[in-house]
């Protein structure tokens, strides 16, 4: 996981795919899904727009790829550790402090899972693209019933004091989802200064779901 | 407050300058604000482009109306409890409250605020622009802010618990923003359906917070 994921690379493909990947995210962050070209991606990279098609064939399987990667980034960096050791409260914990690190380091991807949600709501999308939408809800789905399943299982462990799970989730997801809107790194920030942040969000976060 | 701000209307001018401003709301949620275009918004009425220019001069007009106004929903219903009566704790669960049917009953105006953060810190303005801009973004901190000393003075008066008001306000304001996210209204649905899921959602969130 990097902060900054346009990183200067003149190596093989597989790095200039991920170059590609990484402006994609930048440009629908900052202009939306709709009005963004891939002659906007090929800009930011400074590049020409044929490097861009040359890794993805068109707007709308880069952006599907861009919100796939964001989930991902989410299922091993959080979701993991659904299945860690001690109760409940401290399996939430450590999600939810790995879910906001994201929010801020891999933030530009992440902006676009609410882009993803807004394009499957109220995009004119043809069939193909449809089915593909489909799918990526399903694996946002199957990432915040993580911790659905956690506030279930903090009810049974008795360490966790959440009367309805799916609330719970909605409501913790918020708060922290949200840093990814007003999170901004600082000059010279560390690793160590954003893992004190994200300590102190997730401190106050958990507070209200604690038995 | 109304669910659905595209009202049918043939009377006056101010009603019909109300229906283009909640057309631009609706296409700017959709659509992002790049990509919206004045024609998109005369479509959405079914009016021509002619109509939505007799209220608006320009797109960053009107998107600086709507956004002005999704502010000033949230300052008279919300930010207003700051001053009632009772202890801190009981002011920030009416103005937690009132937040959370703002994000419900006035979504589309609501979820423009982001975009207006993200026009901000992302678009290419004139100079006159950004001047409005700065005075947008000084008008959500303000609003922001009522949260912020509310929770300065629970812990003043005993009956609040966060640590630190200004992260404080930001966990609060992230777990409750989220909801015109992920809100969507059921056939059927009333204003009491409404006030109870936020009542649940408020007895979550503040759950954390009290002292």
């Amino acid at each position: 996981m990097t902060a900054h994921p346009i990183a200067a690379n003149d190596g093989g493909s597989p790095d200039r795919r991920e170059e590609v990947l990484a402006a994609a995210a930048e440009c629908f962050m900052r202009r939306g899904y709709e009005a963004t070209s891939m002659d906007d991606v090929a800009d930011m990279l400074g590049a020409t727009k044929g490097r861009v098609y040359h890794h993805f064939r068109s707007k709308p399987e880069l952006f599907f790829e861009v919100f796939r990667r964001a989930i991902s980034i989410l299922a091993r960096e959080a979701g993991v550790h659904e299945t860690g050791p001690g109760t409940a409260a401290a399996r939430l914990r450590r999600m939810a402090r790995a879910h906001v690190l994201c929010m801020m380091e891999t933030q530009t991807f992440q902006r676009n899972l609410t882009l993803g949600v807004d394009l499957y709501r109220f995009g004119e999308t043809s069939a193909e693209h449809r089915a593909t939408l489909e799918e990526l809800m399903d694996l946002r789905r199957a990432y915040e019933d993580a911790f659905r399943r956690t506030f279930a299982a903090g009810k049974a462990d008795g360490s966790l004091a959440a009367p309805d799970p799916s609330l719970a989730m909605r409501t913790l997801l918020g708060a922290i989802n949200w840093v990814a809107v007003w999170y901004s790194p600082r000059h010279g920030e560390t690793r160590a200064h954003r893992e004190t942040l994200a300590d102190g969000i997730v401190d106050q976060v958990l507070q209200g779901y604690l038995a």
